[in-house]
């Protein structure tokens, strides 16, 4: 028999439950779930970090927040724990070159300075993206050393709408390679 | 001037930072932002939930961990708010009647008991999708009313693998629509 634990109660430790999985297990899994692809960026005073994500996901749109996660292996892991605010960058197909460059390890994401700009807030932002929105972070939470981050919608700007209907050029990250949405792909 | 404030500082509330997106302006930006497809069950001894979520990521595969939102809305959200453990079903376009399912409101999801069945701790599990992983969970944060939830992979099974450079079948959900990925949606 199974007995329902009440959420106020601790969560149990991993081995109370028997074996974790590999890391090549888990990745094997993941491997194969596709994402949606956004660059965060932010600021919080020591200059400017950039980074792609696949882990960015709405959560509500009454109060209007999501969700990402960093790994403390990230570059960009130090400034994220500490800023205030955080802009994230929603991508589409047309936007694969930031994709590709807030992914690729030691280059400065930020040196071409005709494609970003700095609100006036401060935030780095980059030009011409399908859409981005700056946010608050609400909230932080550890988990294994990487760090969940929620954050609460502020200000955005929508550059390329999706019409009613219409698939657009959505981008997806999958298997290690890049996927373009549209009229082709749809399944019903 | 910005000041860099420190993580251990509490978080500002957002009115501190200016205006909140509306839902409307919000669901914009999200509209056009794809996501992998997952159905999450779990039974914390009153019965076994199951939803479909676009919001499951991994954070790290050394300790392997994900997380995924619940909204407070949705049916499941009173079980998962007490369960130890959920299995993550992460379905490609072959499991799309699973998807639809998990995200019909007022139907029983386990009416075809033929569809699936309990492991030996328990869990419900559809049988025949590309993947299932059992999950310990680890954390909670509330996130206005809604759940992010961080759990530790602890058991799994894939059923269809996902060759090295090959697209697979996987499933995506954009624009309220669902997509499958392959050779004809690959850009680089």
């Amino acid at each position: 028999m199974r007995t329902a634990a009440h959420s106020s109660a601790p969560p149990r430790a991993p081995h109370a439950f028997g074996a974790s999985l590999s890391a090549d297990e888990f990745k094997a899994l993941f491997r194969g779930h596709p994402g949606g692809v956004a660059v965060i960026t932010a600021d919080a005073g020591a200059g400017p970090v950039a980074l792609t994500a696949t882990s960015v996901s709405s959560v509500s749109a009454e109060p209007p927040l999501l969700i990402f996660s960093i790994s403390a292996r990230s570059s960009a892991a130090a400034t994220l724990a500490r800023a205030d605010t955080v802009v994230v960058h929603l991508l589409d197909a047309h936007d694969l070159p930031l994709a590709q460059l807030g992914a690729t390890s030691g280059v400065d994401r930020f040196a071409d300075t005709s494609a970003w700009a700095r609100l006036l807030t401060g935030e780095p932002v980059y030009r011409g993206v399908r859409a981005w929105v700056r946010c608050a972070v609400i909230g932080r939470m550890d988990a294994g050393g990487s760090t969940v981050i929620a954050a609460h919608a502020l200000q955005s700007r929508l550059e390329r709408d999706v019409d009613p209907g219409a698939p657009g050029d959505a981008l997806v990250y999958h298997n290690r390679t890049w996927h373009r949405l549209g009229a082709h792909s749809r399944i019903e």
